[in-house]
């Protein structure tokens, strides 16, 4: 089964910091390229795989989904996803999306935030979720980008005048690779975007677009501290339909 | 007018040595991955763009294509293509890819093999594409891979330990690339893998397989100065249809 990291308590102290976690989608600087691939969600059956919080459940019904299941394996945040929801169309649920049964054409969108790369068994679920969609049914996800999931030693290099470098070198070669983020020895599974992109494909999907997201010219005048963002990509967003 | 480096005398005889130009598409240590791509050519009518010496369109027909059009900008390389095929079924036609007018629905494969990141427009050239094939029709494609055309400066950095980094610094600055490979200056456009993809999308195909292309365990154990390719892929490949 997958690490449980988030129910850690010295990873979820430090997580539930983080501006996405305290403000929401609105604090998560890749959210408005991810909200200009999701659907007119009105009457809409929409799955959030990896819920967290259940910022994007809360927003869903907001903008007129019928019916959001959440799903995520943190029981922790699944308490505070409760406890800050006040709505009988959403419903949340505790599970590892790598043992996940969904019933078929179940859901007209499901959706997953930075939630995959934490999966070591992608193809299984991918398969789920080509089932439970309706025909037509969309699928929108983002996980970490493989260029910055890739290094054995994810850090930037800077060279005598300054000028810092990504330090690719074992792109090809999926697997876990252990990082120290907010807590030490964070397990996550380094894929190809070839390998995403090939997955989806064989479970039946099409895919609609991918988007490498690094911030606009305008969010870094804004927040210049991110500028780097653009050099090396942190964010792999993709939307497929059955 | 996409630079045409390919006639300048210094690059096409260094570009004559290479493995792939005296040996055709076994030299070429991503055949075997593109070749998997390809489907029974059995009577079928075959455009490859970019054809350089003429290799792939001799082994199209060797292998059953009904018609082969070899289309390529270099002179030089069109006249050696033409010198060495004895083959009325093979036409060779020189053209700028960036300003082709393609018949429609005339072709039921479309191939090239590392030419489209010479051009500076691509959208126009996918919509002749879509148009040019049956439907149904397959486009395969290889282009060098975007973290390998992305670097300011695509040279290793060795650490004192001896371990090898690709310095990626600015992915998402899509444009020209100047690099010194075989002759001084020779432009690149670098795009990202998502700028293929949506392109692609929307010019009306369909994503069939993305290959990030790396040398197999194989492949190093019997040309070991290969490894590092792995850490970075140098090319990539896309199978699409129409």
């Amino acid at each position: 089964m997958t690490q449980n990291i988030y129910d850690k308590k010295e990873f979820f102290e430090g997580y539930s910091q983080l501006p996405r976690s305290r403000d929401g989608l609105e604090g998560a600087p890749e959210w408005p390229s991810l909200r200009a691939l999701i659907p007119d969600l009105h009457g809409l059956h929409v799955l959030d795989l990896g819920c967290g919080f259940g910022w994007f459940c809360r927003w869903a019904r907001e903008h007129g989904a019928a019916q959001v299941l959440g799903i995520d394996v943190s029981e922790k945040m699944l308490a505070r996803a409760a406890a800050t929801t006040h709505d009988d169309a959403i419903t949340y649920t505790r599970a590892d999306m790598e043992h996940l049964e969904l019933s078929p054409s179940s859901f007209d969108l499901i959706y997953s935030s930075l939630a995959f790369h934490y999966l070591e068994n992608l193809q299984r679920l991918f398969s789920q979720m080509h089932r439970a969609l309706v025909p037509g049914g969309n699928l929108i996800f983002s996980v970490e980008h493989p260029i910055f999931t890739a290094p054995a030693h994810p850090k930037w290099i800077t060279d005598a005048a300054g000028h810092n470098t990504w330090p690719i070198d074992s792109y090809l070669d999926e697997g876990p690779r252990s990082t120290d983020w907010i807590a030490k020895g964070v397990i996550k599974q380094h894929r190809t975007i070839a390998t995403y992109v090939n997955l989806l494909v064989s479970a039946g999907f099409s895919i609609t677009h991918l988007d490498e997201w690094g911030p606009s010219r305008e969010q870094i005048a804004s927040e210049p501290e991110w500028a780097d963002e653009r050099a090396r990509p942190p964010f792999l967003l993709l939307a497929a339909h059955r």
